[in-house]
C-alpha cells in the first residue's frame, strides 16, 4: 500500500480509530456508518471519510463500514499484524510500569530486554525479563533483532544512549526522557514528554479559572 | 493577560520553549536571539516570533531575548508560579511511577492523595502518601482543595470515576486511561494515550522499512 505522502496528522488519528473500532467489535457491532462513527468519536463524518480515503476508503457502502474489516485494515496499516521486539532502557518506576503493561504484548510489542546502570536493579525481573547492566546493551542489540528502544532514563544520559543504540542498529525510539533526541532522519522517534503534557493541562486550568472569575 | 484566543497548537509548544529556556538558564546563557533559539529547537525563527507575539512578544531587542525573563514569563503563562494539588487514581505501576516523579513537585504539582480499589495496596506509601481505598475519594476531594486528578486506572472504570470526580469539584483530569472521557466542556482534560503513541511509532517504523526496501 502506498502511504508515503500521508501526513503525520492523519497518522496520529489512526490509533484512535483503531481503538474505537476494537471497542465496537468487542461490543458485537458489525457495521457502522461514518455518521455514527462521527457521533461516537466527536469528529466530523467528512473528516473520517477524508482520513480513510488516504487508504483507499475501506469500501464504505450504503449501509456503512464493516467494523471487523476496518479494524483489521487499520491494524495492518499501523503494523499491528507484525511482531516488534523492544528493549526498555531504564528500569525505574516508569520503565517497570511500561514493561508490565500486558496490552503492549497483546499488540505484538514483545519485551526482550531491560537495562539499567543501577547495580541494585540487576537481575530484578519485569515480567520474565531480568534487568541487565547498561554495559550489555550494545552486544544485546547487535545479537538480538530489536526494533524499538524505550528510553525511560534521565535526560542527561538519554542523548548519548540514543546515539549508542542507533550506532548498533536500533531503528525506532519511544522517548520518555525529557529531552529532544538528535538522531538521523531515518530513525523514527516518538516523544512522550509527560511534563509538557502536565504543563499544558496546567495552562488550560489557569485559563479556565480566569474565564470563570 | 488576555489569552482566550490562543490556539491549542501554540499552547502545546509552550512547554517545549520552557524546557529549552530552563536548560539554557542552567547553562548560564543570559541572552538568546530568535535565530539561535530557532537553530537549537529546529523550528523557524518566524514561528518563534509568531508564537511569542501571542503573549506580547516578550520584548526582544536587537541583541535577543533575556533568557531568565523569558523563562519566568512562559512559566507564569503555564501556571508554573502556582501550586497545584493533585491526586492519583490507580496505584499500579504507572500511578506509582508518576507519584514518585520528583520533577512534578519541583514544578508545583503537589501529590496530596493516591487511591486504589485493591486492598493489597491500602497503606502502601508513594513518597509520603499512603494509598487509600477508592471509597474515600469523594470525601477526600470535597475536603481538600484538589485541582487535578491523574487517572491511571483501566478504561472500563475510568469513565465512571471521572464522572464522580467532576461531580465532587475536580476541574482538570490528566488521563492515562485508554479511553476518551466524556466530561463537561468546562473540565480540562489532557490525554496521554500511551498505546496510541506506540502505534504511531510502529506505523512510522513500517513505512520507513518499506521505503528502504
Amino acid at each position: 500500500m502506498e502511504s508515503k505522502e500521508i501526513s503525520q496528522a492523519v497518522i496520529s488519528r489512526l490509533p484512535r480509530y483503531f481503538r474505537y473500532l476494537g471497542d465496537l467489535k468487542d461490543l458485537g457491532v458489525e457495521r457502522i456508518s461514518s455518521q455514527e462513527l462521527s457521533r461516537l468519536m466527536q469528529v466530523t463524518a467528512s473528516q473520517i471519510r477524508q482520513d480513510f480515503n488516504n487508504f483507499g476508503g475501506f469500501g464504505q457502502q450504503g449501509y456503512g463500514y464493516n467494523v471487523e474489516y476496518l479494524y483489521q485494515e487499520i491494524g495492518k496499516i499501523l503494523g499491528m499484524d507484525k511482531t516488534h521486539h523492544l528493549i526498555i532502557v531504564g528500569a525505574g518506576n516508569l520503565g517497570q510500569a511500561l514493561g508490565n503493561y500486558m496490552n503492549f504484548e497483546r499488540r505484538g510489542f514483545i519485551l526482550k530486554g531491560i537495562f539499567d546502570k543501577n547495580p541494585d536493579l540487576y537481575g530484578k525481573k519485569v515480567r520474565e525479563i531480568a534487568v541487565q547492566p547498561m554495559e550489555e546493551i550494545e552486544q544485546f542489540v547487535k545479537e538480538n533483532e530489536i526494533d524499538i528502544a524505550v528510553l525511560t532514563i534521565p535526560k542527561n544520559s538519554a542523548v548519548q544512549v540514543a546515539e549508542i543504540l542507533v550506532a548498533n542498529g536500533i531503528k525506532a525510539i519511544w522517548n520518555f526522557a525529557h529531552v529532544d533526541l538528535n538522531v538521523p532522519p531515518n530513525i523514527q522517534v516518538e516523544n512522550v514528554h509527560l511534563s509538557d503534557s502536565l504543563m499544558k493541562l496546567s495552562y488550560n486550568l489557569e485559563r479556565a479559572n480566569k474565564e470563570n472569575k
